[in-house]
Order: structure tokens, then C-alpha cells, then sequence
């Protein structure tokens, strides 16, 4: 690495989009390293993570966390090495995740840190993957709310995504089937040949309600939902009794403002005495570490498969996002930082 | 009475309604009473009940349970006193609820008996209202889903309705404020000064959201719903984190054909991790002992109010779930029949 290890490349939200924010939206700068105060250390970036909250996280609609300031890093998870410590739990060398930033040496607070990596046997991307927010999103998504039985049908609307594969794969431990909806004939042949799906509906392909019936004779136990668009929609018309719904994400909604208008899930709810939920993995943040030594354990006994597409080098991060929107990656989403 | 013993009076859906029936979709007929076989019982009703689920009985959208066919006496919860048993279970001069239908004189199978009514010390009336389905739904919904801490928030959108009414006092009980949306002054008012809600606020006044924003200042906790409808959009734009909704009825959507739309609420579910869940009171049968014991030792107490509307005799019966659906009731409507 040419690097200079004393300048923190940076890329920073410069105008605010509304939907889905693209490389117009961002700007590459450098900087000094800041140098870690007390309690501090400092994180050279190995991977960003490109996820589909980041849109929520640069628009003013009502989110989980303020928006992003214009001007400021972009808000992001990373995985790197600690360069510099003034935090003991945080030695130099130990491999750490937390929301860094898209920055090449993030210098942060000791709590910022969201995990230590321990699994060094594994490549260190994972942690942002399969053992980071990827993997504990679908574990709860999954095992706790659509809380499938054996026997029963689970759906899962990105189905070859970087949750919904997962997702797929801890429904299928658990004695489901799992049935992907994905888009394009490729991610479903991905979803049934690599994820191990019991089907997979290609949503550009002709009408999925009646793919989906077909797919699920006996109705929908669990829905794993990354959309809450039409595939939602035509699969709230195949729920079975007592059904489990996991609101996960909304990428098929792109801008909230204003708000839009579907089908009301309410009667669907009533007569299935059915189950809709919304959930954010931070939310089960004390019960990471039992997610991720399971997912760990899976991984380390290849039973669980998974896919990362990696870009090279921080010019990439811009474009990054709309990338994911368009669904045209090929695995989870990061970038290799130079 | 001067009517024949003889003779079964019946009220018959004389015609599919699209939407809510009125007194044009029903007729009045007469005929011998069916003498009972092994096992059976003739209960002679004293109360017909008229509840929001009828008119999703005699409509073909999904439901819980086939339409009623055309022909056939309405279906609709009665209490009743045995006149002529051969179920030992039930012996004459016992007093039972069940789904006898809008007749005078039911011929059932024991197993269509609901409940053999032990509180006679109290109305026989209540059977049907707090100690029938209105109670169990109001108790399992509010205590059971929207289960309310101390200090939290709940809405009740009937709330001065048979089963917001007393839903309202059960998040009372659990030391919870609650805040009633009711149609009209004089309903808020009998919300606040009878059933003791913290708040009430007139749908058909002013700006809900706003009222509704002003009587929860920290946000939504709990929301038993019976609308589905604008009132509902109101509520979701003010839950709390952890909200958890009770799906009871969709009162507000007056037709199902076609499939009415509304705000999404998949975003709201997903920022605020919050909950939405169908029920149906009769999935929660086996425990209905331990919620009529619980209501009817308030109701001897008198900690739980009621309001009754009784109408009279069984000519009332086909205007009456028009009525209801005109909230032009004050209290649990029900037919006294002569």
C-alpha cells in the first residue's frame, strides 16, 4: 500500500438527495488523521459496507438516526485494524467493526466500537457480512419473528440478497421451505442452486401472485420482507393462519415523501390473525454475541453459503448505493478500502 | 308472552348485500320448531347480540368463516334458556350462549353451546356483552397484545364502543393511560366520564392527528384498533418504539371489493420496531374461563362499567346492524326477543 498513513481519505454526503442517493450526492477529500484522545483509538478502514439503510440515513424522512449532516463522513459500517489506541479493550492490531464511516482512518470513541472481532480464522469482510449486521438481521429476523416450524413455508422478498440468502438458509435449518423472490432469472437460479431455496419466483417474469400460490399451497407461516411494495402486496393475499411477518426493509419504496399508498394489510392481518413486525437488529445488541458464534459455527462446518462483491478502492464508494438499488450486485455489497 | 311455544320465529338473509346489510337484505319468517335429536337442544333466545363481524358474515371477501347462505337464518350470537334437552350437559332451565342464529327457538347440537352461563346473579344479558365475545375480546386484545405497561400510552379507536369500552378500562386497570377516539361530543364524553378514559378526542371533529399528537405527547404504546381507516393512518404517524397494535376490527372500510388502499404501514412498523397483529377472541377459547372469571369478579365489584342498548323484539333485528355501523347505538347493542 503507496498510502500515506497519515491522511484520512474521506468521502462526504455534499448535497442531500431526495431518494436514493447517487455518486452526484458525494465528494472524495483528504484530511490529517485526527489523533486519538483519551479513551480513543484510531481505525484503519479494510472494508465499508454498503447497505440499504444508508438511504434512509442521508433523507430527512422519520429514520431510526438523525440524517447525516451535509458536509460530514458518510455514515457507514467498516471493518479495519486499530492503528493507534488509547483504549486498552482496543490494542493496536485487533480487527474491529462499528458505523466508522466512509473514512480511511476513523479516530473514535471506545464505545463507537461496535464488536472485536475474534473469529480471526475467517476472513475479516465477514464481520460485515454473515457475522456482522447481515447475519444477526437475519438470525432475529428470522428465528425470532418469523420463528418458522418444521413443515411450515417461509418467503423471503430478496431472496438472493445479502440478509434474504441467509434469512433462506436459518428458515431451511429449521425444517421450512423457503421460497425466494428475487429479480432476474440469474438471483433466482442463485437462490435455488447456491442458497439452497426450495423455489425461487423471478418477479420480473410474469405474475407473481400466481407464482407465489403456486410456490406456497398451503399458504405463507413466515415473510421475511426487505420490499413493502407489490411482492408484499400479492403475498399478503397467500397468508396462512397465524402467519409471522418480519419487516426487515422497504427498498422497494424509493422516497416516502409522499407517502405511499398500498393495499391496507389490515383485514389480511384480522382474518389470518396473522403478525406484522418491524425490527433493527441494534435492537437485540445484548444477543450478538450468541447470533454470531452460531452463524460462525455454520460458517466453519459449510453450511452456510454466502457471496460478497467486492469493489476496489474508495472512488467506488460514491456509486455505491444507487449500485445496490438497482440490484446489481452479486453478493454482499463492500468495498475494499486502498 | 303471548307467543305460540310452537313456533320458531326467524330472521333470514333474504338477500346478498355488497357492503353493509340493511333491513332490505333480510325477512321474518315463521316456522315449527325442529324437534331435538340425541345430543341435541332447543334453546328459546331471551337476547340476540348485533356485532361488527356480521356484516362480514353475509359478505363472500375472506373471512373467518363461509358467507351465510342466502335462505338461511342470520347467524349471530343469542343467550337463551334450554327449553328441551337431550344433552345431560345442558338440562332444562339452563342458560347457554352460542351462534344460535337470529331465531326464536335454536335446535342445536351440544357442541354448538358456547358457554353454560354460571353468573346468575348478574344479567343474563352480560353473557353477550362484557362476560361474552365483547369482553374476551376486549380482554385478550388489550391484555394479551397491546398489553400496556404502567405509565404507558393506549388508543382505543371505538372507544366508547362494547369492546373499546371495556378495553379502555382494561388498560386502565394495568395502570396505563388511555386516550379514547369516539364519533361525536356525546360519545367523548360518556369515553371520559363513564368509562374513565384519560382523554377522548371527536373523529368527526377538527384535526385528529393533531389531537391525537397532543393527548399522547410521548407517542402511541398500545392501539386497539376497530376502524382500519383514517383514524388509523391518525395513529400510526404517532407510535412510540415497541408500539404494539391490536388488530380487532375494520369498521371504517365499508367494502372490501375493491381492496381499499391506505398509507403503507410497513415504515412505521420498521422505525419504530413496532407490532400489528390480527385476533380473533374465539382462537383464545380454551382460556375464556380465566378472562369471564376475571370480568365478571370486576363487574360484582363494580369496577367495570357497561352501557346496554337494548332493542325490542325481534322486528328490530334487520335495521339493526345499519345501525351499528351508523354508531347510532349507546352501548352494546342487543334484541330483547318477545
Amino acid at each position: 500500500m503507496a498510502r500515506s498513513e497519515n491522511e484520512n481519505r474521506r468521502v462526504i454526503l455534499a448535497k442531500r438527495p431526495t431518494g436514493i442517493p447517487g455518486p452526484e450526492h458525494f465528494a472524495l477529500d483528504t484530511q490529517a488523521v485526527t489523533p486519538p484522545g483519551p479513551g480513543q483509538l484510531v481505525v484503519r478502514a479494510r472494508y465499508w459496507s454498503v447497505d440499504p439503510a444508508m438511504r434512509g440515513w442521508v433523507n430527512t424522512a422519520p429514520n431510526y438516526s438523525p440524517p447525516v449532516p451535509v458536509g460530514d463522513v458518510m455514515r457507514a459500517f467498516a471493518v479495519g485494524e486499530v492503528v493507534e489506541s488509547n483504549s486498552p479493550a482496543h490494542p493496536a492490531g485487533a480487527i474491529v467493526t462499528g458505523l466508522f464511516g466512509w473514512q480511511s482512518h476513523a479516530t473514535v470513541d471506545a464505545a463507537q466500537v461496535d464488536r472485536l472481532v475474534e473469529e480471526r480464522d475467517l476472513p475479516i469482510s465477514l464481520a460485515l457480512g454473515v457475522l456482522g449486521l447481515n447475519g444477526v438481521t437475519a438470525y432475529f429476523g428470522m428465528a425470532e419473528i418469523c420463528a418458522p416450524k418444521a413443515g411450515e413455508t417461509v418467503v423471503v422478498s430478496t431472496g438472493a440478497g445479502a440478509v434474504g440468502s441467509l434469512a433462506g438458509q436459518i428458515a431451511r435449518q429449521a425444517g421450512a421451505r423457503a421460497v425466494a423472490v428475487a429479480g432476474g432469472a440469474e438471483k433466482c437460479a442463485l437462490a435455488r442452486e447456491v442458497f439452497g431455496y426450495d423455489a425461487a419466483i423471478d418477479y420480473r417474469e410474469g405474475d407473481v401472485a400466481a407464482a407465489l400460490a403456486a410456490a406456497c399451497p398451503d399458504g405463507v407461516d413466515g415473510y421475511f420482507d426487505n420490499t413493502c411494495g407489490p411482492i408484499s402486496d400479492a403475498v399478503m393475499e397467500q397468508l396462512a393462519v397465524g402467519a409471522r411477518i418480519a419487516i426487515c426493509g422497504t427498498a422497494a419504496i424509493s422516497d416516502w415523501t409522499p407517502w405511499p399508498q398500498g393495499p391496507r394489510v389490515q383485514r389480511h392481518l384480522l382474518v389470518k390473525r396473522a403478525r406484522m413486525q418491524g425490527f433493527l437488529a441494534f435492537d437485540y445488541r445484548e444477543r450478538f454475541g450468541e447470533a454470531i458464534a452460531a452463524l460462525a459455527e455454520s460458517a466453519r462446518a459449510g453450511r452456510l453459503v454466502y457471496r460478497e462483491h467486492v469493489l476496489a478502492g474508495i472512488e467506488a464508494a460514491p456509486g455505491a448505493i444507487a449500485m445496490l438499488y438497482a440490484g446489481e450486485n452479486r453478493g454482499k455489497l463492500l468495498i475494499e478500502v486502498d
